[in-house]
């Protein structure tokens, strides 16, 4: 059995209108090649905006949720995986994901960026700019840039061939 | 969207054949029910068995893996989650499943099953007897005993329509 | 730099006053022995009653705590761990634990029993009688049985001295 | 019983002698305030010195070890806390400390910092420049820089005052 690809979408609870849609978007692009769609579950933000778009296309969607119950789990997640662990979910957010995608966010966005590079996970910035601080990690192609969805989709497909 | 149920389905990493053989039929038995497997996802006893009975019957199977890579992770197992920590991941397979179904096993499996009596998940024993120590939740309806994978799914069916 | 034992107390959160004067002597004892009391934090039963034994002996107490904040954490407990990751944080008791001694309790407690026993931690049952459920751990001199405050200290030491 | 205030270093595994230097002269400042130093635990560069400093006073350490046993703790560790839980381990570093220090150091450090700033803990930058990313933290006086530990324990004073 060939596994399909698990990529993780992280991002801010909070997202402005714009970066929802990239995020929708980028959900519909993820589940058209038929990969799955993971992220941290809950109903709000780049989470609740990139699971509609994987569900809209017909994809499968994993939620690792904080809290020890669903009641804040996206309706757009089929597999809400409860982890009662707060952020230490974040780590597991990243493990499990073949590819991390960040969307714009805040620290908690930061910190599952840091945790994919430290654990060596390749990670793609899609439109959210964090200076130079990981830049070495670009230099190792571990670390890449994206403007789109489309360009993540692209990145993803030649990290995969490798 | 109406989510699948998730049957969480612990027992030992080792288990006779005659165990081995209920799991596998038990995860046949899941997936014909159209619900999703979800267990420990590692290469061997209870896990192994349960996993390929589920994949057998075209079911969606999950594993809560306890290390940080799918070195041990059973091929039977589609979506593995990485969760490095351990048995701390004993938690989230509890927690994440509708029912827990504890087929037989050792000090790991009690642990499950404690921590889903704590959590107030319903636990079903597949004929697995572990004398009188969790009785009182018998009375309150959420321990159940079962010696066959059909009654294990007719306790299921039970406790969902409630 | 010798390290001092840190023993682990387990039990519920909940207790008669005979066990939590049981709870309090142990902690006593503990410190005592120049050890470090270990507990799961909260201001509640086993935990409250033992801590402060610790402290009225002049010892060091440690509690993990579930929560991701103090509110419920006991007065006794000198230094709180909090690991905001609710019984998650009963694996890292048992790790952290030279020794467990776990006085009666309910499934809680049991699942702390049963994760020690797994990771190979020495148990002493305290005056709390789970039946057979682990009798193959007393066989393997990894599972211990006392009455008293007095006994469980007399099966650290020989324990330690191996 | 009022709680001593437990300090949290942070920083690199791998860590400059002027670092390491930096980081022991941060333990002994922290002992000689009466405080207790936490780290992640390992015997290696920002963690092993700073534990160091703080022994060499006569303070107390705790770690919070990534790993289920004991055996890369730094020697100046009195009180191992083994998680068993990896990076999911940094969560509980960030937690555990009333004031989080950050020396310099990579992904895993940036990791820390950033779920302290979730969590609003207070964090002290010291020597470690991570450009802008968490500029909006300064502003709510979460985040602080300082350039030598005497700046670090004035900063913490400051801090407590409040």
């Amino acid at each position: 059995m060939k596994r399909r690809l698990i990529i993780g979408v992280m991002g801010g609870g909070i997202a402005s209108t714009e970066n929802a849609d990239m995020a929708y978007r980028l959900g519909c692009s993820i589940a058209k090649e038929g990969w799955i769609l993971l992220n941290g579950g809950r109903n709000a933000g780049i989470m609740e905006a990139s699971a509609k778009g994987a569900i809209d296309q017909g994809g499968l969607t994993i939620g690792i949720v904080p809290d020890d119950n669903d009641r804040q789990v996206s309706k757009y997640i089929e597999i809400p995986i409860l982890t009662g662990m707060g952020h230490a979910r974040n780590c597991i957010n990243v493990l499990s994901s073949n590819v991390v995608v960040a969307c714009p966010g805040g620290a908690g966005t930061v910190s599952e960026i840091a945790l994919a590079l430290k654990n060596r996970r390749p990670v793609i910035l899609c439109n959210f700019f964090i200076e130079k601080l990981f830049d070495a990690y670009i230099d190792q192609g571990i670390l890449h840039h994206a403007r789109t969805p489309e360009e993540v989709i692209e990145i993803i497909k030649r990290l995969v061939e490798r």
